[in-house]
């Protein structure tokens, strides 16, 4: 099952400077080999279902062992059975509307 | 790890009465053994990281058989490392301070 | 326009103690005459569209005004044209089916 | 009060395609004057926040005189007093560390 995902990674009691602990789940997600783009407000994600939230898992269990007392992650799962899109695909279908 | 998790299932393709695949889901929870709890707007389900997620999993899946062709669930996971709280601790710390 | 809304503000930069924060806004909530229902990962809230928003903006103001340097908040905001619905019959809807 | 906000609007009771509705709202943050970015899961959007919660809004109200039935949406809004902040700020800082 393929699987478009949006993730907001919040760590809790590691100050207002966060931007570490996102940038070391960007490596995760390189290292799990998964298509994903950073944006102002997260990060979308796609892959299998399984090796997207394994990813997450250990963006969870990385960011805790780097500090981060409390993590709230925001997740969007979308999956689909009509027929394959990817997340450039969601985005060239509005523009082409605009 | 234990998460603390919020998961709103929104199934499309479906017309607009997604009560049935809701209650599927809450079945799901229910055989997984997960504490849970309904709310006006998604649900609380709490335990094992791996049960919680594996329960989710299986929600889309079920889903997509009972005819959503697509799927979007929104979720919040919380994990913490400094002491156990389950999401009735959080509802009690609340009120305690109204 | 009626809206049905859940919301979760987690303040940041005050430590992992974000219950007096919550509670806050909960008294926003009741100030306003708002209907709103507290739950592990949030607060449902309903009302009409600019009366709900508001409370939403007081509460931002209103906890930074109590020290917090930073603040995110996470809505759902749901609104229909077809039928009146408030969250108990949405909550109701789903029980019935299980 | 600035407001870095994400939002995915997701229309309900329209069928499976559902870009000529995301398109629109772009058209109306356009319109806005708002500084906007599509992305593959929703739209970051910054601005003030009586500005921003308008074009909210008013999105809603278009999207139903479009026809759709029910509406959600999902919102994350974030607000700081300690520093401005833009979303491309957001991305350069983890960029940096990556």
């Amino acid at each position: 099952m393929h699987v478009l995902m949006d993730i907001q990674v919040s760590p809790g009691g590691v100050g207002t400077s966060v931007s570490p602990y996102i940038a070391e789940c960007q490596r995760i997600f390189e290292a799990a080999g998964l298509t994903y783009q950073l944006h102002g407000y997260g990060t979308n994600v796609e892959g299998e279902w399984d090796d997207v939230l394994a990813a997450v898992k250990r963006c969870h269990e990385r960011l805790h062992d780097m500090g981060a007392v409390r993590i709230s992650s925001y997740l969007k799962l979308g999956t689909r059975v009509d027929r394959e899109q990817s997340l450039q695909d969601k985005i060239d279908s509005v523009r082409d509307k605009i």
